[in-house]
C-alpha cells in the first residue's frame, strides 16, 4: 500500500537571520529526504525568526526574506517542503507559507486570521490573506492552517490531513492547553502539529510538535529543543482516506515516548528548561559563550548560576563573590560551595576599599550625612560595575539574579543588582524559585545549591542585620499577592481582613510606585501568564496609590 | 440676543491622580460659573489624565474614576459641563463624556472610533459606543466628537455647534497638522477644539485649543500649558442658526493674539517649550522640585542644564562636574561658565581615584591588560554612581543627557551616561541640539550657552584625544542617515554612492546592535515623528545586519 511519510522540523531560527536559518531549513530538507519523507514541514516565521517586530517593516529584510525562499528551492526536488515566511503583494505583507517543490513555488498560503498575541501584534504588521489553501501531496490532499485558525476549523470532505504551523510561546501550563484544544478541533483528522522552539529575549517557543487524530496522540517531538520527527501515513483507497502506520526503524531515529499524564515535577522540570533554554539562546544568538554573575551566596544567585552552567557549561560561568562589611561569613562559605559544586569559576572581589573612596567623594560635596538608602544603592552600584568591567574585558554576557517578586515590588538597586543583559529569574517569584531549587537538589541527587541557602532567611547583606522581610512581606504573601491582584485581574481590593488589606494596597503601591525601574531593567524569560514585561504596560508617572477616596 | 457663553478648560491632568484631577476639573468649574459661562468643556481623559494605560484594566481605578464624576455633580448647578473620563457598562469599558448638570448626569457620550493610537492603543481597553451624541445647551445643539472622530463628520440639520474633545500628543508639525484638519472638517460650522495640555513620561500633549469656523479661528488658548478661554455664541431667531461674538472684556482673560503665520524660530520656540514643559512634569508628577545632572563642559548637558533651569527653576538645578585625567581644562571652563550664566550651582568632583581604585581591583582578577571599552565604560559608570548618590541623598531627580543620535547607535555606557529618570534630549538629534543652543542664544540675547560649547569639537572625554568622529560619521551626516532610514520607512538600500552605502549600513548595524541599550534607557519626550522610544519595536536579539547576500 502507498505510503505519506511526513516529516516535522520543529526548528530554532534566529530572529533576523535569514541567511542561517535558510541554511538550517536545507539541511532539514536534505535530511528528510535521505529519509525519504514525501514532505517536510516546518513552523511559522522559519525564515524570518519570531518576533520580529518592526523589521517587518524594513523593505529591505522583506526582501531578504524573500530571497530565502529562492535559495531553496533547488533543495526541494522530489520533496515538498512547507516553509513559513513572509511574502510582500504590492505594498502588503502576508505571514505566509511557501509550499516548494522540484525547484519552485507551487504556491503560497496567507494566514487569514491575523491576531494581535501577547508576544507580537501581528495586526500591527500583516494583512490577513482571504482563501484556504489545499495541496495534494502523493495523492492526499492536505489543508495548511497557521496558528490559532485550527480552533474552528470545518472539516472539508476529501482533505483527511491538517497541518498547522505554529509559533507558540511558553507560559506555565500552555503546552497542555495547547495540546488539548488541537485534539478538541480535530476529532475525527489527522493533523500534524509543528511549532517553533528556542529563546527570544523575553519569549520561549518551546516546541512540542506532534501528530495527532482526535484524542490520539501519534508521534511526538520533544520539547525546548530541535528535533526532526517522521511520521507515515498508509493510504487506503482512492479517494485518500488512510490509517497511520507509526513507520518502523526505516530511518534512524526512534519514535520518543508518548508524554501521556506527565510526570511528578513535570512543572519544575518544564520551568527549568524553559529557562536554561531561554538563557542559552539569549547568549548564544547574541554571541555570547561566556557568563558572568554576582555571587552573593543567596538562593537567587544559586539557582541563576545553576541556569548558567547547565545552559553555557560550567567551564563558560564565573561568578564574582563581591563582599563588603555586610557580608556575613556563611555567605562567603555558601558561595564557595555552590562554585564547586556546579564546577564554576569564582572570583573574589573585596569592595570595602571602594565604598570608603565613593563616602569621601561624596563627603566633599554634601552637607548632610549620607542616607541609608544612598549607601545601599552605592554597594550595588559598586558591584555592577565590576561586572560590566569584567564582563567588557572577557566578552561575557552579565547575567542579573532579580526575581519577580523584586521586580514586582521594586526590591532591587536599579543600575546595581538589575543590570546586565540576561535576567533568568525576572518572571520567576521568590517562592517557585525555592521549588526549583528543591527540585534541582532532588534531581541532581545531593545538595548541589547548598543546604543551607535554602534554610537562611534571605537578606540584601547591604547594611547589617538586614532581613528581606524588613521591607517585604514574607514571600508566600507576597507572592500571593503579585499573582491574585498583579499577574491577576487587578480587581478591586475586596479583602475581608484589616491587616491584610493594608498588606495588599501597599504592595500595589510599592508595584506602582516601581514601574520607572523595571522599565530600565533587562529583559528576562516569560514563564507566566502575566510577566512584568511585555505583558504588562502600566505609565511611570502615575499618582494612582489605591487610596482611600477621602471626600 | 441671548448669548451662549463656552468655557474650553485646558487643563493638565495628571495619570492616576482622580481625586486631584476632580478638583482641578471643579476649581475650572466653578471659575467658568464665575465668568458666566453656560457651557464647559474638559479634553479626553480629563478625569484619569492620559494615557493611563493598564491602569483601565484595574476595577478599582475604573471604579474611583467613576467617583471622581460623583465628586463632580454638586458643582454643575448653573452650567454644563463636558467631562471626558471613562465608564463601564457591565463588564465593557468606554472612554466617554459625561454631560453634567444640575447635579446630575444628563448622559454620557461614548467614543465610537477606537482607535491604536501610538501613544495608546485605545482597542486594547475600551469598546466602541455605538451612537452620536446631541445636546441643548441653551437652546443649541451640540454635538460631541473625540479624538480623531470629527474627519468625517457629516453635517447635521438644526446642529451648528461641534464640540471636539482630544488629548492629542506634540510631535513637530503636528499643531498645524491637527488645526487644518479641524477647519477642513467643518468648513461652514462653529467648533469648539479642546486638547489636554502637560508632559507624561514620553508624551507631551500641547493644548492649542481654538474655537473655529471653517478657516476662521475665533479664539485660541495657548500651548504647552494650562489655560481656560470663554467664547461667545450670539443666537439667532428659534432653530439655532447664529453669529460668533467675541466676548467682551466682561471676564478678565484677554482673548490671546491668535497665531496666524507663526513666526520664524516657532520651530525652536515650540520644541524648547516641549522639552521645557515635558521636563517640568515629569519631575513635579513624581514629587521631584530639584534634578541634578552631569555637567561635562559639553553642548548635550549645557542644553539639559539649560531645560532643567526653565523648567524646575535654577535654584533647583544642581550640576555635578567629575573631571578624571581625560577632562580638558578647557571643559571645567565651559561648565563653570555655564552654571554661572544658567545661575546654577556647580559641584565638583574629581573621578580619578576612584578610578585607580577600580583598575587596581580588576587587575586582582584579570590575567590580560584592561581593554580600552573597560576603562571607558568604568568612567562613566562612577560618575552615574555618585550622581545616583546625590540623588538618593537630596532627593534630586537625575536627568540624562544622551541625545537622539547617540541613543541611535548606541554611542553612550550603559548604566554610565544614560543613568538617570529622565532623558531630556533622547528624541532630539545633535544637529538640532546645535541649532536650539543657538535659538536659545539669541533669544537670551547673549551667549547663555558658552561660545566654545557651540564651537568645540564633541568629545566624551573617556580617553585622550577623543572625538566622537573616531568613532561615528560626522553628525550632520548621521543624523540624516536617522530620519531618512530610521526615523522614516526604512526602506531598501538604494544608495548609489559606495561610500556612502557602506556608512548607511554600518549605522544601520550600529542601530540594530544596540536595541539592548536603548530598552534599558530612561523615558524622555517624544517631539520627533518616530522617537526610539515607544514608537518602535525592534528585537534585541537581532541577527539582522544588512549583510549581502552572498550565495
Amino acid at each position: 500500500m502507498p505510503v505519506l511519510r511526513v516529516a516535522i522540523a520543529q526548528i530554532n531560527s534566529k530572529v533576523g537571520d535569514i541567511l542561517g536559518n535558510a541554511q538550517k531549513i536545507a539541511s532539514f530538507i536534505e535530511k528528510s529526504k535521505d529519509f525519504g519523507a514525501d514532505l517536510v514541514i516546518f513552523p511559522e516565521f522559519s525564515v524570518t525568526g519570531s518576533p520580529a517586530y518592526d523589521l517587518f517593516t524594513c523593505k529591505s529584510f522583506v526582501k531578504e526574506a524573500e530571497k530565502g525562499i529562492e535559495y531553496l528551492l533547488p533543495h526541494t526536488n522530489g520533496i515538498v517542503a512547507v516553509i513559513p515566511s513572509v511574502r510582500l503583494f504590492g505594498d502588503s505583507l502576508f505571514n505566509s507559507a511557501y509550499i516548494i517543490s522540484k525547484g519552485g513555488v507551487l504556491k503560497s498560503y496567507e494566514k487569514r486570521r491575523i491576531k494581535r498575541l501577547t508576544h507580537l501584534d501581528e495586526t500591527r504588521y500583516f494583512h490577513p490573506g482571504d482563501r484556504p489553501c489545499v495541496v495534494s501531496v502523493g495523492g492526499v490532499q492536505l489543508e495548511i492552517l497557521m496558528g490559532e485558525e485550527f480552533t474552528d476549523y470545518e472539516k472539508r470532505k476529501d482533505t483527511p490531513l491538517i497541518l498547522v504551523l505554529d509559533s507558540s510561546i511558553y507560559r506555565v501550563g500552555e503546552i497542555d492547553k495547547k495540546r488539548e484544544a488541537l485534539k478538541k478541533s480535530f476529532p475525527d483528522l489527522h493533523f500534524c502539529y509543528v511549532n517553533l522552539v528556542g529563546g527570544q529575549d523575553e519569549w520561549i517557543f518551546y516546541g512540542g510538535s506532534f501528530v495527532g487524530y482526535g484524542e490520539r496522540i501519534l508521534s511526538e517531538a520533544k520539547t525546548f529543543e530541535e528535533d526532526l520527527i517522521f511520521f507515515d501515513f498508509e493510504l487506503r483507497g482512492e479517494v485518500s482516506l488512510f490509517e497511520e502506520k507509526v513507520s518502523k526503524k526505516d530511518y534512524e531515529k526512534p519514535i520518543v515516548p508518548l508524554r501521556g499524564s506527565p510526570p511528578k515535577d513535570v512543572l519544575e522540570e518544564e520551568i527549568l528548561k524553559a529557562l536554561i533554554l531561554a538563557t542559552k539562546d539569549y547568549a548564544h544568538k547574541n554571541g555570547f559563550q561566556t557568563a558572568c554573575l554576582g555571587i552573593s551566596g543567596g538562593i537567587d544567585s544559586a539557582l541563576t548560576a545553576y541556569i548558567a552552567s547547565r545552559a553555557l557549561g560550567s567551564q563558560n560561568v564565573t561568578g564574582l563573590f563581591m563582599p563588603s562589611r555586610y557580608t556575613a561569613k556563611e555567605s562567603y562559605e555558601d558561595a564557595k560551595q555552590l562554585a564547586r559544586n556546579l564546577q564554576i569559576e569564582l572570583l573574589e572581589v573585596p569592595i570595602d576599599g571602594l565604598i570608603e573612596s565613593y563616602f569621601n567623594l561624596l563627603k566633599g560635596i554634601l552637607v548632610e550625612e549620607l542616607r541609608e538608602v544612598t549607601v545601599e544603592n552605592i554597594q550595588a552600584r559598586i558591584r555592577a560595575n565590576l561586572l560590566m568591567a569584567f564582563s567588557n574585558n572577557k566578552g561575557a554576557l552579565v547575567l542579573t539574579t532579580s526575581n519577580k517578586s523584586e521586580l514586582a515590588t521594586g526590591y532591587f538597586t536599579l543600575y546595581g543588582d538589575s543590570a546586565g543583559g540576561f535576567a533568568v529569574l525576572k518572571d520567576v517569584p521568590k517562592t517557585l524559585i525555592y521549588r526549583l531549587c528543591e527540585y534541582v537538589n532532588k534531581k541532581e541527587g545531593r545538595f548541589i545549591i547548598p543546604k543551607r541557602v535554602l534554610e537562611k532567611e534571605p537578606s540584601a547583606e547591604l547594611k547589617f542585620n538586614q532581613k528581606d522581610t524588613d521591607e517585604l512581606p514574607p514571600y508566600h504573601v507576597l507572592d500571593s499577592l503579585i499573582e491574585e491582584y498583579i499577574e491577576g485581574k487587578m480587581g478591586g481590593l475586596e479583602v475581608e481582613n484589616k491587616p491584610l488589606l493594608e498588606t495588599v494596597k501597599e504592595t500595589l503601591m510599592r508595584f506602582f510606585k516601581n514601574e520607572y525601574k523595571r522599565r530600565q531593567a533587562p529583559c528576562g524569560p516569560t514563564i507566566s501568564l502575566r510577566s512584568l514585561g511585555r505583558d504588562s504596560d502600566f505609565p511611570i508617572t502615575n499618582l494612582w496609590r489605591y487610596r482611600e477616596w477621602s471626600l
